[in-house]
């Protein structure tokens, strides 16, 4: 038996913010001292590591589930299955549903109760519930998927990834720039095909490494509000996902006995363009290899790093045949891989 | 194989908070209208209803993820395991840790991740997710242990309610009183024993019923502050409580080949005593059969409702001879049973 995608959709928010658009913001330091540089040679800086040129907001009378909701929408048609008999509805986001006038998360209900309600799926026996996993909650939420029709507790599930990150950005920072609103959402499902997904591989590392990314005060100096934002220690981050991403992708690999050379795709999380080329480089080179051309599709020119959704969108782009000459053909391998808040990283070998 | 409890801890506040504590609030109704009974007599009838006399609230410097630690700690001890041998850390709350001087929930990183490191679990491939599932949270992070147990992808699991409810009440609601903090684990794993798990049933309600628990504005007339607070639509959740837990529990026991006359005990979800009782009498009538006396555990007349935290506490406190002459010894069966925002039903034979 195996477990496969059997639909796909995405919502790419409508609101287009350019980095131009970021020219006119104060930004401080985490000391809240000022840059030595002028806005347009921090926005070039930003843009030459991150690959970062523009990303996309949801409209203000948007939120999470919405957004959520409209890509499962569009999975749920894909998969021509019957949304009546979807066994259980997983979320995986970070910060719930916040309006635009808010600075309070709200996921009582459930992120997945609320895109429930709006399929208008009335079937109680379908289970909705929220996965809080950072960045790879996407990934982590498919592992879970595959766990409970595996136990035989589920035969088909709808797996979400929805994010409004530009809702918890602090303006005075410069990572600000990095996060971008979206959603995907895949159907998983028993199939008589081929194929499906292979093997999987989750860490968390939280010992020294729980805080690297969190919630915290604006960089904004006497900043009375105490309002908190997302924060990240980007140094960090990147030399700790250099470490421990490429070895878990390689774990993953050979637990799917798959030949490396077989591998067709790496879809990996949007987080910052010449991090993931350092990630992907380097899972080569623990083979002995250079990275192949053209293995590591990439969207964050244009969409920005939107946690969650990140990989399940690239997947669908790509289906789509929306992202440029890149293809995925029923039976090539492929990795989705991701890291994130938690620090939580994880991996999958997927065959389409 | 049987899936199995082998450890349980549970951390109780220390702050009692009396129902005396209420008699000097400014209690409104939903429309900004004054109720018109003193509060002194208001709070009589809401004990005769919930049954709850005080509740429990965390100290002030302490957080969700601070008191799920220390009922970690516990139920790790009392396992006997390694702790660097659980391959999950699963923990179900709602709202993430909210600082005393805060109105944000922060799960960023993820609550679990925190009382990972708080724990000092060194092992990276101990994966540590938050579940938003409602009240019915522990009991459906149960549900997913044993899946992965089942599917082969974890041996052991920590799974924890905690919550911090005193910190997102509304004063002006009388609702405010029901809510209290708590937290409590398990160590749930593989076992050469007979027994453990022995079935479980879940449901989420949504179409009608996803607003029944939500985050809405303060009662209090000309409240500017738009922060937003735990509210409930008590009579709608007492009629949905009423005839749809009763049903799910059978469907469970039906699946567990359990007799009814077998069963020692029902942990169900500490909510509100009147409803608790109606509930459980509704369900031995779908058997013709009256209530058997001392078949329902209740701490809520000194605990209040700690969310996913009153299920597993009622299990440690019987457990550990803290619950007057209720026992549960080796071999008997029970049933832990939940209802709560979503709205979520989950239900669970358990064999001790």
């Amino acid at each position: 038996m195996a477990i496969k995608i059997t639909g796909v959709g995405s919502y790419i928010p409508n609101l287009i913010i350019p980095n131009q658009s970021f020219e006119k913001k104060d930004f401080y330091n985490e000391d809240g001292t000022r840059f030595n540089a002028e806005n347009k040679i921090i926005i070039e800086k930003f843009k030459s590591i991150t690959g970062i040129s523009e990303r996309r907001y949801a409209e203000n009378n948007l939120n999470n589930s919405d957004i959520g909701a409209m890509a499962s929408k569009i999975a749920i048609s894909d998969s021509s299955i019957d949304q009546e008999d979807i066994d259980y509805i997983i979320v995986a986001h970070n910060y719930g549903d916040i309006s635009i006038d808010s600075k309070q998360s709200d996921a009582v209900p459930s992120i997945a109760s609320r895109i429930k309600q709006k399929l208008k799926i009335k079937n109680p026996s379908c289970v909705a519930y929220d996965i809080l996993f950072g960045c790879p909650g996407w990934i982590e939420g498919m592992i879970q998927a595959n766990a409970f029709i595996k136990a035989g507790i589920a035969k088909k599930c709808l797996v979400i990834g929805t994010e409004t990150l530009s809702r918890v950005v602090d303006e005075n920072d410069r990572d600000s720039m990095i996060f971008s609103d979206g959603a995907a959402a895949v159907i998983i499902e028993e199939s008589e095909n081929a194929g499906g997904i292979i093997s999987h591989e989750s860490a968390t590392y939280a010992l020294e490494e729980a805080n690297y990314i969190f919630f915290g005060e604006s960089f904004k100096p006497n900043d009375s509000s105490k309002n908190k934002y997302i924060k990240m220690l980007g140094r960090k981050i990147y030399e700790f996902a250099l470490i421990n991403v490429p070895s878990a992708m390689k774990v993953c690999l050979e637990k799917s006995k798959v030949d490396i050379t077989s591998v067709k795709k790496i879809l990996i999380h949007q987080a910052n363009e010449k991090m993931d080329e350092a990630i992907i480089k380097r899972f080569y080179k623990l083979y002995g290899m250079q990275m192949p051309e053209d293995i590591m599709p990439m969207s964050i020119n244009k969409l920005g790093n939107s946690s969650v959704a990140t990989v399940p969108t690239l997947y669908d782009l790509i289906l789509k045949g929306n992202l440029g000459d890149h293809r995925i053909d029923p039976g090539d391998v492929i990795i989705f891989a991701s890291v994130g808040a938690g620090m939580n990283i994880n991996a999958m070998v997927y065959q389409a």
